[in-house]
Order: structure tokens, then sequence, then C-alpha cells
């Protein structure tokens, strides 16, 4: 069992003047740093935050990534050339490195790329809480509840880890039929959009990078309900097909406007809302940050289903551990 | 004449102890915006940086936003609603607010809303110094210069201002014919990829939403050139279609590997590469931040070229400006 307070107090023995936290990793699991990065940017008076794909991250090697900041790098395989990378430059900055991988026994686990490793379970019979996003976020709400004093949504996030598990087996039995019904609709689909905001932005854009281009090869692009009035509501027609995810919280009124607007010009338009899953369960305060748990697993149930209508099993890959697409490290 | 330098001091003769910078905008100025963002993240020391769509900081509003911070608000007319929300919240919270906007006349032009408001000129005469993003590079890179010892790039900032003009009208005339011919054999393409990254992610997201989605109607996503290889590039076949923006300086390898990744498969590419209009004669130190007027040309130059080959005018809306999408404010 993974222990947060142990952590925590460990990364504060060494440098008690933490100003800057890192994200490092590339597509999924990029998105599941994300809304830690965004909760982040949200509660913290005291922390800095920069979440980006690992090698960008490493390219720009900004001078703040130093003795004083944290990093969390996150492979699924513990493989990903660029999450070596980012560890390799963060331990040479100085950077306290938490390293999060699903296998032990691979390249990431090697103690001169981490302070502390991190290995996951990974399956259904998983709690969110110790998942990576979940392991993530307990120990950015326990290093904020230890280092700041103003910080007061502790409790309400640990009460919200106790819930989500029964408001996700909820939102996966009601949004079943309609997934179904969506995959055989669209099953020959050649190309649609997903709108999604807030802390699950990253989730709504993994709906679009993973669920559907990796594990579905079907073309598709990731809006912002925010931005849509800015420039992509303009392709609307009554051909267009929009998936909205709808978060519960303060973003709310961004997707409920995008949703209307594409409702009121007869796009097609499926709807996936947050609200109904039970998300009053949790606190008000905090429940922005559990709407991320639930689009992960809404694009894996949309993407099963589709995966059932076009005989496209989700784990064929064409490019994917099949061909050659390594790089040239500058990083020694 | 904008002058940097006294609002540089106008700005530290209110408060030496600036720590944060916010970028509010939507749309097109989002992307303006972005840019100067990547920059603080990349060169300052002591500087940290917040860039979201404007209504999204707003329901965020971070601890942060405080009267240690300076925000940048962007609205080419003057009158977005989510940006003067931004500027309410910014003032309310103490923040030393800059608007830009095209339009001395419009709404943003009320003193309760800034601390300083800077209007452009705009047009095909004006140099890229004094656009918008030329504007807030110079006032952050005077900013720089006047605060943090250790920043060395100052004249390497301005004698890349000097530079880039000269550049841009010679990439206009070297990649018209490409940019013709791509019109011409994919006017009626109904669905393409725009990659590109690093400091110029804006610019090939705004590629895509702004110039192809707003001014042509058509269907395109944008993908980070890093992010390809996770999850993406799952969708290539000979018959998709990719304009890969290719920059000048450190994020270059991105762009290269997905670029000969996707030739190497047999995608459909369009290359458009910052090396070839002269851009090596823009320090290396500071190149990097120049791509993003090199790539917003470029997005315009293809634009127009596809408005003319499928008689589809560029300002022509369907939406925008013709019907009604306002939204409820909570700002007061």
């Amino acid at each position: 069992m993974f222990d947060e307070k142990k952590l925590v107090s460990e990364i504060l023995g060494r440098n008690k003047n933490i100003t800057d936290v890192f994200f490092a990793a590339c597509g999924g699991s990029l998105n599941d740093l994300f809304p830690v990065h965004y909760f982040i940017e949200s509660e913290s008076k005291k922390l800095h935050s920069m979440c980006k794909p690992a090698r960008e991250l490493v390219l720009i090697d900004s001078p703040r990534w130093n003795e004083n900041s944290i990093t969390f790098v996150l492979s699924h395989s513990g493989n990903t050339p660029e999450a070596i990378e980012a560890a390799k430059v963060a331990k040479k900055n100085g950077s306290f490195v938490i390293a999060i991988t699903n296998d032990k026994n691979s390249k990431i686990d090697d103690s001169s790329l981490y302070d502390d490793l991190i290995v996951y379970d990974w399956g259904t019979s998983v709690s969110h809480k110790d998942v990576p996003m979940g392991i993530e976020f307990r120990i950015v709400n326990e290093f904020l509840h230890q280092t700041e004093e103003d910080y007061a949504k502790y409790d309400d996030m640990l009460d919200g880890f106790d819930q989500i598990d029964s408001i996700i087996e909820n939102a996966k039995n009601i949004q079943k039929d309609s997934a179904a019904k969506f995959a055989q609709k669209y099953r020959k689909q050649p190309f649609l959009y997903i709108l999604g905001s807030g802390a699950s932005t990253s989730q709504a854009y993994g709906f679009a990078i993973c669920s559907l281009m990796e594990m579905q090869w079907m073309d598709c692009a990731y809006i912002n309900s925010a931005e849509f009035f800015h420039g992509p509501f303009e392709v609307l027609q009554d051909d267009k097909v929009f998936i909205q995810c709808i978060n519960a919280g303060k973003t709310r009124v961004l997707d409920e406007r995008s949703r209307d607007f594409i409702e009121k010009y007869h796009g097609q338009l499926e709807v996936i809302d947050a609200n109904k899953f039970g998300m009053d369960k949790i606190k008000d305060t905090v429940v922005d940050y559990f709407n991320p748990f639930v689009f992960y697993e809404m694009g894996v149930l949309y993407r099963d289903e589709l995966s059932e209508k076009r005989g496209h099993q989700t784990d064929f890959r064409q490019y994917m551990g099949k061909v050659d697409y390594s790089y040239k490290s500058d990083v020694e």
C-alpha cells in the first residue's frame, strides 16, 4: 500500500523550500499527469507547475527545474525513452524525482533515475486512488496539507477518493446503452470531434488520441469547450458528430454552453454528463478534480463498444511496438 | 510607437515583487499569447506563468492571481466577453492588467479594466514587432532584462525583431507555390492533420482552428509532433493528409521525427520548414521564439490559397457575429 505521508516527509526532510513541480510523460501517461498539474494551478499559493510532453520538457530545460523542485515521471511500461530522458535531466538538475510505472523490472527501475519509485497495479479491480492519477493527487494533496496553512481541501479530497470508485461503476452502468448505440450508429464515421474542458481537458484529449486514434485508428479531434466559440464552431453542420464531455463543478458552464449550441444548430451530439453519475456525493470544493477519473473510464467504455461493432481489437497496432521509431537522444 | 521601457518602469514602480504572469484570451488571440508564456517558462528564473482560455482562467481563479502578478488580456475586437471578464477578475485580484486591442473604442477601453491599454495597428504593412505577439515579447524581454541578472538574451531578442519581417517576406515567397499546389490538390479534402511543437504549438493549433476550421469550414485536427508517437500515429495510412510545421531551434528534432515517420509510411505530407526561410539570421539562443511569427503567416498563406481554390471567402461566417451565442457571466 503506497504511503503518501511517508513520501512527503522524505521530500520535506531533504528540502523544505520546494517551489516548483514538473510533470513529464507522453500520450496516455501525460493525460494522467495533467489533472494534477491543473490541481496545483488551481489550489496552491506556493507551488508552480509545468506539464509538458516529456521530450519537450527536456528540450526546454527550464531554469526553474532545479533542487527546489519535484518531478513526476510516469511511464506505464517503464521503458518510454522520452520519460527515461526526463528522469535523467531531472536528476541532473537536482530535482526530487518520483518515477511511477506498472513494471518493476523496466528501464526506469534504475536508482540513478529516481528518488522514489512507485510501482502500481493495473486492471479493473484496482481502486482509482491507487492508479497513477490517484497516487499523484494523494501526494500533492498531502504536500499542500503539510506545507500550506490556508489549504483547506485535504479532507474533502480524501473523502472524494472514498466515493469515486462507486461513482465510476455507476457511470459505466448508466452510460453503457448510450455507448453501444453510439457505436452501432457511428461505426463507419470517418471523423468526429470530442469536446471537454477544465481538469478533464486531458481526458477529452486522451479520448481522441488514445481511445480512438490509437486503439480504433479512427480520425478525430479534441476541442476545448471554451475554445469552441472562437473558431471551431464554424464547422458545425447537421452531418458533423460531436462527443461532449460535461464536467461536474466550476467548469461545467463551459461544457453546457458548447452542448447547447451544438444542439441548437443540429449537430449530431453524444453527451456524457458527469452530473448524472452521482458526482454530488463528492464535495463541491473538490469535485472538479474527480472529473478526469470519470472521463478516462468513459473513453474506455466508448472505445470498447466501438471495438465490438467495428471488429477492431483495441490492442491491435500497426506501428506502436512493431516498427522502429526510436530517436537519437542528446541526453547523456 | 509603443514604449516597453516606460511600461516596465511603471509596473516596477508600483511593485518590485512580481512573481506571476497570467495570459487570458480566446481562439486566435490566445494563440498570440501562448508563445510568450512559453518564453517565460523557458527563460525566467523568477517568473511563473499561466496561459488559459480566458473564461477557464476566470473559473479557476488561481490563488496566485494577486497583486504580485501581471495579466495580459488580448482581444482583437476589444469586445470579447470572456476577455472582458478576465480583465475584471484580474483587476479585482489586484493584478497589473495590460489590455491589448485593435479597437480603441471598444468595451475594453474602460479604465476600470486595465492599468495600461495598448492599441495596435493591424495589416500587412505592420512590422511583426508591433503586432500583439511582438509587443508582448518586447514587454517580457524588457522585464527580464530589468529584473533578472542572469538573463542574457535581451540583445539577441531585439536583434531578432530586426530580422523577422524580412524572413517572413522571404517565407511567403518561398512557400507560395507549394501552398497553391496544396490547395489545388486538397481543395476537397474532407479532413487533415496539422503537426507542430514547442513555441509554435499554438500556431499549428491556430492553423487548424482559425485558418481552416473558422475561415474555411474545413475539418482538421492539431497534433503535437512529440505526442504523435504516443497514439496518433496509428491512424497513418497512405490516404491521410498531414501538414508538418518544422521549427528552427531546439524543438526542431521533434518535428523532424514525425516528418520522417510520416514520409517513411507514405502519408500525404506537406512540409513547411522554418529553416528554409533564413531563420539562421536570428541567434540560436532565441530563434525558437520567432517560429510562431513564421507559422502564423504560413497558416494565413495556406488559408488564402485554399480560399481561392475552394471559392470560400475567408471572412464568410455562419455563426460568428451572426447568431447569438452569448452566455450569462457570473463576474460582476
